[in-house]
Parts: C-alpha cells; sequence; structure tokens
C-alpha cells in the first residue's frame, strides 16, 4: 500500500456525516485501505477536518482534505491552510466541492497554494462550461459532479451521460494531463463501470460508503467493478 | 454613434463613486458619447445600479451593468438580474469584477443568463491562469485586471506587461473569438497605447476617468492613442 | 398620500419576480398608491433594484431599495449604496432579508449609513434569538420572517404565533421603539389581521401580491383587515 | 488545572501563522498551560483547526476551536461542526471573529449549535452597535475587538476606551450573565490591566503571544497584571 495516487480512483468524501465523524472517520479509512490492498485499486479517502490528522496516521493510502482557503499562513482565524494539510501529512484537497464552493479567482489561489506546498488538488466543477474552465485551470484531478444529482442516487453517468462525455472532451482538449472523476450520485458498482466506460478514471462519492450498512462490501463491488471497466477500455 | 461594441474599445467603470452618482451619471455619461463620436471609438459606460435605467435612455453608447446575479427572475431579494438590465435596455454586464468576485459556478450561470437574455459579458480576471479559465468560459470580452494595481495609477500595461501578453496568447490559444482587455491603473493615453500594443483591443478603466478634473479631455486623448495604436498593429 | 411612514403598515416585496420587472412595477406600484389613498392605510412598495428610481417619480408613497451593501461611496463595483437609494429619492431599504441575508458586522455598518444618510431601515430577522439580537440594533422597523415559511402561503401568525408574540414581547424589552412587522406566508386579510392582533404593527409580504390575479383586490382586503384589526387593539 | 473556564481569562488565538502550526502549537499550548498553573489565571487556547484534536489530548487547559460552521452533521464538505469541535474534546468555540465574519442568521444558528452541544460560544463583535446584538444572542463571551486596531500592538483599551467601556455597560443592561473580553491590540501585561480596570473581565490576543520572543514571558506577565487588576475591582 502507498500515499501515492493511481488510477483508476476511487475517491471518498466523508463530509461531516455523523456517521463519519472520530471513531467512525478510522473505521471508514482502515475499511477503504484493507479494499484498496486487496484489490489493487487506489481508494482516496477525505475524513471530516477535524480527522484528518489523525486518519493521515492510521492508514496508508492517500488522504485528503475537504476544502482548503486561499490563504497563506498568517493573521487568519479557522481557516484550513495549505501549508497545515501538508504539516499534518495530507496528500492533497478536495477544491470547490459544490457545497463549498468558491471564487473563480480564489480557486486560482487555492490551486497555486497546493502546488506550492506539493499538495495534489481534486477540483470540482458541476457543468461542462465550467469543467472547461477548470481544465484551463491545471489541477491534477477534476470531477464533474452536476450538484442537482449529488445524495440522489441517480448517477450522473446514467441521468447524464452527455455531461461526463462533454466534460472528458472538453478536459482532454485544454488539458490531457488532467484525471477526470465522475461524482455525484454513483452508489454502486455499475455506476463506477459505467463512468470509466464513458471516459473517466474513477469517482468521487459520499453518502453511499459513508451510510452504507456494509460499507466494506459497497467499496470492494465498486473497485471490482472500476478494474473489469478499466482493463476493457 | 450606435449601441453596438466596436473595437478598439474603451470601458468605463463609474463604481460607485459620489462623482459618478445621480446627475453625475448623465454628465459622464454624454461625456463619453461625445467623444465616441467625435473620434469614432466606440465606449462603453458602466454606471451606477440605481442610475442605469435612466444613463440608457440618455445616451447612444453601449451601457452595462456593473454586475448580475446568477438568478433567475423569481423568489430573490435586492439582487440584480439578467431580465432586468436587459428590459432598462442595456447592452451587457461586467462580470467577476474585483470588487464583487463570484463562484466559478455562479460565473458559469451568469454567462448563461446572459447569452439567453440577448446580453454581452464583459468577464474580469486577476491572473494568467484564471483568465485562461475565464477564456475557456466564453465570454465575448475579458478584462485582465491584476487587483493590486486597481486604482493605483500604475498600468498592468507597465508593471507588468508579461502579464497582460501571457493573456493575450493564452486567450488566442484557448478561445480566439474572445476580445481582451487591459485594467487595472489605466490612467492616460499612453497607458491604453502601450495595453493595445500588447496585443489587447481595449482597456477597462474607472477611477481615472471618474475623478480627472478634465474627463473629456482625458477621453480624448485616449480615443486618440487608441485609434492610432490599432492602425499600428 | 404621502411618502412618510405610518401604521399599520404594509410592506410590498416586489422581489424579482418576472410580474413586478419594468412596465409591471410601475403598474403594481401605482396600486398600491390607489389602495393606500383609498383606505389611508400607509402601503411600501420595494420594486427591484434597476426599477427603484423611475417607481419613486411615479408613486406618492413609500418606497424602499430591497438591499444596500455597507460601503460608503467609492471604489465599489455592482454594489447598492444607501447615497444612491437617497439620491434617487427613496425613503429607506430592506435589509437582511432571508434571500440576501447579511453579516453581523455589515448590518451594523448598513445601518449606520442608512441613518447617516437620513433613510428608514427594515431589518429582517428569523427567529426570537435573532430579533432580539435585530432589536439591540435599533432600526425603525423590524420584520420577522422564519424562512421556512417564505413562499408558501402558511403564515407565520399561524403556524408559529409563539414566534411573532416571542419576537414581539422581545423587541419590546430590548427596544420599545422599533416596530415589528410580520412576514412569510402573509397571503390573505385574515393573516394580516392576525398578525396585527398578535401585537405587530403591520405585514411584509411578497408573492402573495405580486402574483395575485387580482392585486387591487388582495391588498384592499388586506388594508380593510388591517384597519379593522388596528382598531380593535 | 482544569478544562473549566474561569476569569480573570486570557484567550489566545493562534490563528494560522507558521509559528503556531503543528509542532508549534503544541509547544505554544503546553507554555499556556504551565503559566495557567503557575499564576492559577484561567488561559484558553483555540489552534488552528487541524491542530486543536492533537492539543486538546496534551493540554489540561479550555482549548476552543476558531470557527465553528452553522451546520448540523450531514451533507456539508469542509465545514467545522459543533458535534465533530465537540467529539475531539474542545471546551467552545470562537464565533464570528472579524477574519470569519457570519451572517447575523448564521450567529443565531451557530450559538444554537453550541449549545446543544454543551460547548461555549466566544462570540466576536466590533462596534457598541453590534456588541449589544452580540448580547442579545446571550453567548457565554463576547470579545469586543475593533478591527481596525487587530495586530496593531495598539490596544483597543488605550485607543478607543469609550468602545470598552460603551460595549461592557450596553452588554450588563441587555444581558448581565454574558462574559466581556477586549481585544485588538493586546501586547502587554499593561494592556490587560487596562482592559480589565475598563470592567471587562479579560483579553482575546493573537500574534502579541504567538510571535513573541518569549512567549512564556509575556504570557506570565499578562497572567499577573490581570491578577493585580482583578483584585483591585
Amino acid at each position: 500500500m502507498t500515499k501515492e495516487l493511481s488510477y483508476p480512483l476511487i475517491a471518498l468524501n466523508f463530509k461531516v456525516y455523523l456517521e463519519a465523524i472520530g471513531e467512525n472517520a478510522i473505521k471508514l479509512s482502515r475499511i477503504a485501505e484493507e479494499v484498496s490492498k486487496e484489490y489493487g485499486v487506489c481508494v482516496m479517502v477525505a475524513p471530516p477536518p477535524l480527522d484528518l490528522a489523525q486518519v493521515v496516521k492510521e492508514v496508508e493510502i492517500p488522504v485528503f482534505s475537504q476544502h482548503v482557503d486561499p490563504y497563506k499562513p498568517g493573521s487568519h482565524t479557522g481557516s484550513i491552510i495549505a501549508e497545515e494539510v501538508k504539516a499534518v501529512g495530507a496528500s492533497g484537497s478536495i477544491v470547490n466541492h459544490s457545497e463549498h464552493r468558491l471564487r473563480l479567482a480564489d480557486i486560482g489561489m487555492v490551486l497555486e497554494r497546493l502546488r506550492e506546498t506539493g499538495l495534489t488538488a481534486l477540483l470540482c466543477t458541476d457543468t461542462v462550461e465550467t469543467t472547461k474552465a477548470g481544465a484551463a485551470l491545471s489541477p491534477e484531478i477534476l470531477a464533474i459532479e452536476p450538484p442537482e444529482l449529488i445524495g440522489t442516487g441517480i448517477p450522473v453517468s446514467k441521468a447524464k451521460p452527455e455531461v461526463v462525455t462533454g466534460a472528458v472532451e472538453a478536459v482532454k482538449r485544454i488539458n490531457p494531463r488532467v484525471h477526470v472523476l465522475c461524482g455525484a450520485g454513483i452508489s454502486t458498482g455499475d455506476d463506477v463501470a459505467k463512468a470509466i466506460e464513458l471516459g473517466t478514471e474513477g469517482v468521487l462519492l459520499a453518502s453511499a460508503y459513508v451510510k452504507a450498512k456494509d460499507p466494506k462490501k459497497l467499496l470492494s463491488g465498486m473497485a471490482e467493478a472500476a478494474l473489469k471497466a478499466w482493463e476493457r477500455r
């Protein structure tokens, strides 16, 4: 196992669900580590902010912050800054999640801060248009998540496949080095397979994993589906 | 004279300076119209919000809103929406000015609202990176304004010419139909000429015009310089 | 008729409904003026931002802005400032509407700006707790609107009478000079009567008036109910 | 030593200064604990977010979060919520710091969230007017910090003593159970003494401690001055 990112990638956003706070953050991260090890598929976890440091110590998979503010170290109160994310040993950060939207200028600054501190950026966008803008900003990873589908269990890969393929094509044209993930509504191995078939290199999901009755079973199914779809590409 | 945009373009943001409110908004807009007519150079004005409707009635040059919110008509209070900007007869809107930054997702929505209502978007960005993102969003016009230079009288074209040329090149590569303006610190005819020499199609300025002792003289000098630089291209 | 405020007060927020933009803003304001004249009840209108100046010219009733930003005149783009609201002849402004929430420090600044420019503040709050805070800030008028009821047609006076009476009592204790209005879900004369019976001095409503099939009939019924309830106090 | 709050109180906001991240957060917190023990004066520390959990484990003094978002556990990304602050063992949270201003409605919600989770609220305000509003919201502690003095080394207790006394009086009138601290520009034992003489029950400071050449010496001087001033009351 390793903290390095590889593809296909299953990225797990724990949000601040009660099921993902404190001991649960550790438990859900350990399961992710186990599945990653078993299947040889990269699984990344993004625990709630105050559990980030502890999770990093507990598992040997990539751990991300859920958010970073566009500030340098200094006179800012209650902000999560890149230097601190780095200091606790995390690998990168989600940026501009639909539940934590940033101003364009601030996204520019956050990406710069992450680059300077050696952290990986996973930038979220919502439409083909903003995905183009996102690609132009050159994050390592870009996740397209139409916000109307988040938490619905209706995968964007099924509800709006043209958004996914449109986003993938646009990104390849503007910056082919950007890895594209598919988010919003991903809740089964089938959804993961479909996402990869549409040209993405993985998925970003949250509630389906955090609230699963059997998170290990769910994630194992996803890892298996991801591998198979990946081989068929 | 006409409400159509053409290039080179001198865009005047009146902000909410006391010198640009009420009767002053009309006066400064009429001077802009006169200079535009005299020199045959397109001059656009963006008066304070509550004076927008009246200014549109008074002059035959393009009039822009300074801002538009990312909403459709409906249950929103105190917002400036595209439909109302259109209804009062304005030609377009400044979007994401450094004094009114928007979230990336909202910029996407605002540009869509402007397109749907037949309004022209003048999108502001601050760095070469965010200018690339801006170009990917396909506004008609893009103004690059490093915020640290706004209101300083130090033109970006002199202080950071590489930002301007970098932005122009990046825009041409990503979307060559986008017109690039140079903002921040433009205060003389020389600054305007220099901006056009660096590859832009005009300038966006505010305090230098609004607070000029003799706005007509200043704007005439800028119009003349713009024309000469434009011919040399 | 007069631009002076008196009580009971019926305050009409036009929001940016399509039915309230441009000519419709004038039409709905004229109806408000007619009803106000006919019944001798004060009716205030808050038209969409870009129609504010024109509406002020057309009617002899109090006209309010829907929002004011916490800035002095100067280098601010796309902001609505107190000086401009005053310059177009409006009487005051709604502050902190649930669709345009402000930070506490900014509410403090906006109220100061309104006082300095001779404008009347109608501050919106959402709970008994924030209403206490609102009263401590000494606006002329305070409207309590539980946001979950806005636009529902379920009046707060019926759904949560204890919120209204709690707010009225708290305000009287902290600052008895503040006039309390009842907002959210007000859609009939009965709702208006009930609001006044609970101790308020009027109502703030939006969609019920703007989207009424017969706005004059609706408002007349409200004016009549307001007067009767007022006499019974 | 104890995690209970008592007065006089010296509250130390570490912000996200480089000097206060990671190991430094622990070190500065241990010094605070030592001084607290030695002088019997309550010292509270608010470390950077990602270091909060670790600091709580290391010291036996009250530890606060620098910020809390107005959300319940659930579908929120990158937010700091009361339940997680409680779960890591912290005692409370700073709310509405001038570098993290909240909307009035959100302050209402945050205070409710803190009460429900058994955490103590330290609410920051900036003027006598917003301090009144703050007092009406009934936080346990209220810190008045005119933002123009933060980080200047000019104590509000000297620059604007009338703001401090005005705030203290207003708070006592509206809610006498609220403890008032004095913030902004506190950098010496004298400043602490002066703040207490003006009627406050302690101070909130940041850079003076975090960036002190000898933090222990500085804090010891403050603790001593606080005790003496407290006895003279």
